[in-house]
């Protein structure tokens, strides 16, 4: 990689033009990426205009939005217009939507008409729905039609379409009623009938199926691309598999925001400003902090306890945290067996016995250490203080295992997504009730 | 749903073998899952033979380990054998490397003798390297073919290739110097040669590339699928679109493994045994447990303090979670914007100098909160014991998210994954050094 950069800055001189084309041209979007960030503007627009149409959409794409407008606003009318033009309707979209608003204008007003009027077909439907992912690029054609006219129709739109791999078969509505891959009809003999060699049977979304749900059908099925349609059966457009990838990596990133306490939207860091930061922390914080503040209480109505017993102050952070833990552990194995469908709620039995037997090992593994800790290391407290911790700690295990899988099923039934149970939530939600159990079962032992 | 299923009940008779198969051949894998689980081994096996060689194919790849093995027993050696031949080589490995050894044999034995080859040549690669997910089953040609030989030799071979919508080109050595889709074939004229219109500058991975690199390389610049090729560049085989999108999922679960402190490999939950799934979570839970005993040393070391000023303890449990969340907010965005490219090294000035500004609005917020909390909830303590409270409360939160942020960039710098940074392991280091600040600013402040 440093390789290609060195070699790009000896290049970059007038007279080697031709040599810079070579570098560039072999480079692949995420190398360029890198190359990107190391160049000043004026090289990096002199990289620009030597890649393709097709590297130069992708790279356009997958930069962050400051450089896009910039870009947009360096290049000659006619470069843009060309770029814009080359461009899939439904990263358009996403494109323009993101832009500041004086850019914007400017981009409209450079569109084609066609442009213009897929964008405002798609502007229609929710971002988040299948319509909102896809092209209305796709190939249609009527059963009538013989094989060698639909492969003739094919090559006489095909430059015009984002997919060409599928061909789909619409009555005189536009009702979806077949499909035949690209290579259904290399195969099939030039005078076959569309309607003999179809498959009947689509598999497509509706208009309004979640993103999700639309990734998961496309994969499931491994398709390149998906038909959408409407309540009738019309279709729509299609959603590639370029666009359910991002949809997937979109997905990962909640997951893991959830799982971290951050809400909001899932924009880049470096381009959210600092109140933008604070919105996207601070809401989950204070109730984590209010709920959290119970422990307070916990701790008051236990002051007679602590007072006899000081050890028990000893050990709360490593109960709480190690009760945390095991609570969260549990959660997320709970939430990525909801997400991959393998666990259902009618396994809860199942899931229940199963986290029983793993959580009492553990909690003899987990109990004997601290028992070893407590007793052996400073400040060494006596035994049978000890034996009161770790036998403490072993219950808040087994309580926590069996909390942390319990919620997650419990939201998942109730239709809220689970992924929110494995972050903090669990462990605060088990820093009050673990420390109840903690102080329970020590006064208990310890006859106070 | 639930009305599809009906229905199958319904049709679930002898007389009714044709509706059945009308049902059945409608529904995508999804459901086919669904469905299969509530059906008995007699009724899903039915259904399965039912659906043609390709739902066969991708739904016997979607199934458990016990309901692939259960299936390849009662298919007929016929069914079976068909079934083998269609699949994908890639599936197939990945099928047969998971099976019990006695039935991998029968499978084995069942093979044909080129899938036999196929797979052989497939299994000398390292399952997570790029090799590890490829098809050697792609179309290539060479440069002096004319479009319409070209053409000739992809309908003559397709029916054995998993992707014939990119067609590469090769010289006599097998070595990769070129690429034309099935698209710009069908848009060329038929007396073109092949080296006339191909793409030279081929995206490639080579075969050792890590898999998640694989996966991005495909992303981003938007391919079907990506050849593999040796170091002296002869192509070994392709990559395609839905193993990387395999790839982006087993990323995703470990990921979020790897924040909710379990290590090991990802295999479904239920089919892990007890001790399977103790081994899961053991290890790291020792390791967080080990390393949070050391609060109990700070404590000790803390205890004249306590005495003096038993509050303090009442807020031990909301000063070390609260510190643990924000480091845990922090760390998450740096791991994301690691892992997305978009955060570099280089920013490590920049994030910081944000990570300040909004820890320093978070810990003042947070202060507010735990200073009306202290005073005017039970037990009410006095204001300026609510003070210290509040100010070490503050402190705690600007250190831990400067850690939170400055740990996975760390990390990332020495080349480990910093995904690790974000869960428990951020909470307990922070416990540590959040108690330390916690005593040490509140000493200073109540003069004592």
């Amino acid at each position: 990689m440093s390789q290609v950069l060195e070699n790009l800055k000896e290049y970059m001189d007038p007279l080697n033009e031709e040599q810079i084309k070579g570098v560039v041209q072999g480079l692949s979007v995420p190398e360029l990426l890198v190359v990107w960030d190391m160049l000043n503007d004026e090289e990096s627009l002199r990289i620009f205009l030597h890649l393709d149409q097709e590297a130069r959409s992708n790279l356009m794409m997958e930069l962050p939005t400051p450089e896009q407008e910039r870009l947009l606003q360096t290049l000659s009318v006619r470069d843009s217009r060309d770029l814009l033009d080359y461009m899939e309707p439904d990263d358009l979209t996403d494109l323009i939507q993101n832009l500041s608003p004086e850019v914007r204008t400017a981009v409209w007003n450079n569109l084609s008409e066609e442009a213009r009027r897929e964008m405002e077909f798609l502007l229609r439907f929710d971002e988040d729905d299948a319509a909102g992912l896809m092209t209305p690029r796709y190939v249609a054609v009527r059963a009538e039609l013989t094989v060698a006219q639909a492969l003739a129709f094919v090559r006489k739109v095909m430059n015009d379409m984002e997919m060409i791999y599928y061909v789909y078969v619409v009555d005189q509505l536009k009702r979806l009623i077949g499909v035949v891959s690209l290579r259904q009809l290399l195969s099939a003999r030039d005078n076959q009938k569309i309607s003999g060699i179809m498959t009947q049977q689509v598999i497509s979304v509706r208009e309004e199926t979640d993103q999700e749900q639309t990734a998961r059908v496309l994969e499931e099925n491994g398709l390149i691309a998906l038909p959408v349609v409407d309540k009738i059966n019309r279709i729509l457009g299609i959603v590639t598999f370029d666009d359910v990838i991002e949809v997937i990596r979109e997905e990962q990133t909640e997951d893991i925001y959830k799982m971290g306490a951050l809400g909001g939207d899932t924009k880049s860091y470096l381009e959210t400003g600092i109140f933008g930061l604070v919105w996207k922390r601070l809401p989950w914080l204070v109730i984590l902090l209010l709920t959290g503040t119970i422990t307070t209480n916990v701790l008051h109505g236990y002051e007679g306890l602590l007072m006899s017993a000081a050890f028990l102050t000893l050990f709360i952070p490593v109960i709480t945290q190690t009760g945390g833990n095991t609570g969260t552990q549990s959660a997320t194995l709970m939430i990525r067996g909801l997400a991959t469908g393998e666990i259902r709620f009618k396994d809860v039995g199942r899931v229940l016995i199963r986290e029983l037997a793993v959580s009492a090992i553990i909690g003899f593994a987990t109990g004997l250490i601290i028992f070893a800790r407590g007793v052996f290391l400073p400040p060494g407290i006596p035994w049978h203080q000890g034996i009161a911790v770790a036998a403490s700690l072993s219950c808040v295990v087994v309580f926590s295992t069996v909390l942390g899988a319990l919620v997650p099923m419990g939201l998942s039934r109730m239709g809220v997504d689970p992924t929110v149970a494995a972050g903090p939530l669990m462990s605060t939600l088990i820093d009050v009730t673990g420390l109840t159990i903690y102080f329970e079962v020590s006064k208990r032992i310890l006859g106070l």
